[in-house]
């Protein structure tokens, strides 16, 4: 692809790009941007989103060089100076390097336990309403071989722009799916020979004594309320041993440990 | 203790509480800012800390009583309305809960050294320049009961407000002290006896095969970079494996797992 040279921060063959901060809030209608060489580099590579268009400073072009090869030959991609991109992001934007992506349509909780394969490891999420700490958890799940993420109706969008992120990528690399009925999801779960561990603070078992199902499901909660009781009544529950009178984990360092444990532990 | 009504923001006793977020930058001489009820319960229980004053929201001060029973009979606790404190702080404070702290005298290496018992966990970062980052390894330390963080020169400040905020006031618990030579640093811990392992992407052992001695010291780098290689060469190298194609973790998830695994396995 020929690089296309942007000199007006208003040309509309940019205008997805205009006034980032504002439209994190407003929405994009369908869309993501993707900022940083990593991120870009995970969205070209995984496919699993399309690429609209790329945006990058001119001086960090050639170093894009590799990463760039493996997008479609008509992806368009605008290079500009700092100052146009700055007026274009309305902020600055020191990485230089942002693209746009298009949301898929959102697959169904059920298509995409069926597609699992026989083994397998996912993540379930209940209540994680903070963009951090879902892109944290996307890149442990990734880190750790986790084959799908599945979020409850409480649980924001990892596709925000701050999750994108924070996950170095990782939320548009694991697959995932909302469900909407939590007792429900729980029974095809079981339906489909999941073991379910819900992570909590008053588990039952220590997670070194938790042993590796093919298939098995990590419930994960929020920091402060953590799982809700009706859920925990039906699962079996896990925690993570910590020292008197500090025993706080944020959900993220929670989720690492506990993908680390069953991506390496034998049954 | 009777709170302290403040109606004014120029009161000169709240002078300490001025512009938050400009003094971060500007320093505050030998003073820090604690923010929350969990930070400010963490500095009035463990006392490693003197604090010099507390100011509050009216609404929020019944929720207090508890906790400001820790402080010390003289502790000044200014009590104020949202408006005037939004004026103090210089910016919205929705948490409503802030205490000024005093620094105390770094303390050399060598002295938290000697302190420590015949059996010891202690986390040795290099390089950590990310208040987050910092925050979480010490919320992390403190929540699997390390006995001490050492920080190397390039490290940023664990008493820097942010730093204080992410690690939930484990940076006013956990001891820590700062080296100027790593070589000298880790010849006097081979002296003292510690078993010393950096964590390592390329580390030669998984850390699951790594045991735990009674003195062992966990050596934490930048996410970027990591460890140097000239400390690499010295120490005993382990790494947390990964799923191929995705071998990224944030210093902090590395940090829980390698610190969980430590904490819980036997020699």
């Amino acid at each position: 692809m020929d690089p296309i040279r942007i000199d007006d921060p208003q040309d509309p063959r940019v205008s997805a790009y205009l006034d980032i901060r504002e439209r994190d809030l407003a929405g994009r209608q369908g869309r993501f941007v993707a900022e940083g060489k990593v991120v870009l580099d995970v969205l070209l590579s995984t496919g699993r989103f399309k690429a609209e268009s790329v945006l990058v400073l001119e001086n960090r072009l050639a170093g894009l060089g590799e990463i760039l090869r493996k997008a479609p030959v008509d992806l368009p991609v605008y290079v500009t100076a700092g100052e146009i991109m700055d007026r274009i992001a309305g902020f600055h934007m020191h990485r230089g390097i942002l693209a746009i992506g298009r949301k898929a349509t959102v697959q169904p909780a059920e298509a995409l336990l069926g597609a699992l394969s026989a083994r397998a490891l996912i993540v379930v999420l209940v209540g994680i309403a903070n963009h951090d700490n879902i892109g944290s958890v996307f890149r442990n799940a990734a880190a750790f071989g986790a084959d799908a993420v599945f979020l409850d109706a409480t649980c924001c969008d990892p596709l925000y722009r701050k999750a994108i992120r924070v996950s170095v990528g990782a939320a548009l690399k694991v697959p995932f799916a909302s469900f909407a009925d939590t007792v429900g999801f729980i029974a095809a779960l079981d339906r489909q020979g999941f073991d379910q561990f819900a992570l909590s603070p008053r588990g039952q078992a220590e997670i070194r004594d938790a042993k590796r199902a093919e298939r098995l499901a990590l419930y994960l909660g929020t920091e402060g309320e953590g799982l809700p009781e009706s859920l925990l009544a039906r699962l079996r529950t896990i925690r993570i041993d910590m020292a008197e009178g500090f025993d706080s984990l944020n959900v993220a360092a929670a989720s690492a440990i506990a993908l680390h444990h069953f991506s390496t532990s034998k049954r």
